[in-house]
């Protein structure tokens, strides 16, 4: 194992609406293991020009693949000039605590984007430090990008995207996302993850729950913020709980844009669909100096 | 095992750029066994509008699925108001003959299009009277679709279809190709195949060679016929030597647009990158009264 945390380990490169999409490992140590991650390279970065990025969180079950090979994003990000940055879900490895009976929502592909503190997760199991602190630094150094960033994510990802920015506004120009997990402390999903990571005690949660987080934002620290969400979609009455975020979002007073998309489920026939849409919105950040 | 040819049993159903993609099986009395495929339905289906089809013939391992989920190929045919129709590569099941060793380029996943007349192969493998005439008249008779029909395909299924639409040009308006095998009797891919499906006198394979047939088409019958190859495509110059089509094609006459695409490969991000170009150049065929 290369445990240089400088270098990068090439794996593939293809060409892709006139850009490149190109795959790497490298040795984490805020996850202390090795992590594959994919990355987007607009044209415009063949001429030598320094673009901003869009970091992609995934949702449960996720590695860095799903969205790269499904979501058809390269189209927007090329027509925009945005790099796409698509991280793993989750620490990867043999050595890597896994989930008994190889449950999809504890564990490998489910990190949820939080610094475990409990054992036998808390060795590796810290994604928030990754996606936040790790990721952009290495990114920045390695690909031809500059410290314009947003961030946008599916499900799990779609939360850790808004909890993310929402706890770190400075880093990011805007933030969206599909079908978040909007109030993870309330969820089964959130709650059997969040018990195991970072124990019993609920209030060491609280951070990590963006319906919670957004009542204490400062409003010359808000961000633009687009949501969608399927209205046919199989987890929302038990696990996405829309309705919990729009509610917190008016106690707030934080402006936000949710579109309920009438017929749409989790999938990523969803996503694809309206990926070219939250890109744009993207771009109208990142590039308004 | 449902051997009423007539009926589809629904597999699945999902939402994608205001259409639905769709997904279901069926008997095949072409190939003696059950057939997954996929539909996508643009939304000027939902008003009732009969559309026209573009029938799909992927490549070498492939499934109906592979195109439908890597090509983002929805969102144009829902922007011209087209439906998609993918079809499996190869017939299947516990009774249909497979390769000895999991050969990736014979049986399953590797039905290259033809009819089958040797031993065991010619008890399923008919793929050709499959496209050419079982599918449509499935997909007209089931689905809001009328007799407009365009082909197209990758590698094995870009042949199939530059080699179906020239023996049938009066089924269909318009065909294209991406990185087509273009001529199967000298690759070693189709030497194989034609070989066990067909037998060893290659007179027999020669009705189902595209870089042959296009010297036998008549002029009346021309269709417009559009090929994209990518100039980095790690399979060009062994087995889909295009150059032998772009003779056989100005020997014959025959129009034909081929891009040669600079850095492009042979993957799924090659064909998202130009299948909306495809979508549209089909488009202005299906819709030209």
């Amino acid at each position: 194992m290369n445990q240089n945390p400088e270098e990068l380990q090439f794996l593939s490169s293809h060409r892709s609406f006139d850009g490149w999409q190109k795959r790497y490992r490298h040795f984490s140590p805020s996850l202390n293991c090795e992590m594959n991650f994919s990355i987007y390279l607009p044209p415009a970065t063949d001429q030598g020009e320094k673009v901003p990025a869009v970091y992609w969180l995934s949702g449960l079950t996720c590695t860095d693949e799903n969205f790269t090979i499904k979501a058809g994003a390269q189209r927007g990000a090329a027509e925009y000039g945005i790099a796409l940055i698509m991280p793993d879900t989750s620490p990867r490895g043999e050595k890597v605590a896994r989930a008994i009976d190889h449950a999809y929502d504890l564990g490998l592909g489910a990190g949820f984007y939080v610094n475990a503190t409990q054992e036998p997760w808390s060795r590796h199991y810290r994604m928030y430090d990754y996606i936040v602190d790790e990721l952009p630094a290495l990114m920045e150094k390695h690909f031809p990008l500059d410290d314009r960033r947003s961030i946008s994510g599916h499900s799990m990802g779609g939360h850790g995207a808004l909890m993310i920015a929402l706890r770190n506004p400075q880093r990011y120009r805007s933030v969206s996302a599909f079908s978040p997990i909007v109030n993870p402390t309330t969820s089964p999903w959130g709650i059997k993850a969040f018990s195991h990571y970072l124990g019993d005690d609920v209030k060491n949660w609280w951070n990590y729950d963006a319906s919670l987080l957004i009542e204490s934002a400062r409003p010359r620290e808000y961000l633009p913020m687009l949501i969608d969400q399927g209205s046919a979609d199989e987890f929302l009455a038990e696990q996405l709980k829309i309705e919990r975020f729009i509610a917190a979002c008016n106690t707030a007073n934080y402006p936000v844009q949710i579109n309920m998309r009438e017929g749409y489920d989790h999938s990523y026939f969803f996503i694809s669909t309206f990926i070219g849409e939250h890109l744009r919105f993207h771009a109208r950040a990142l590039k308004n100096p």
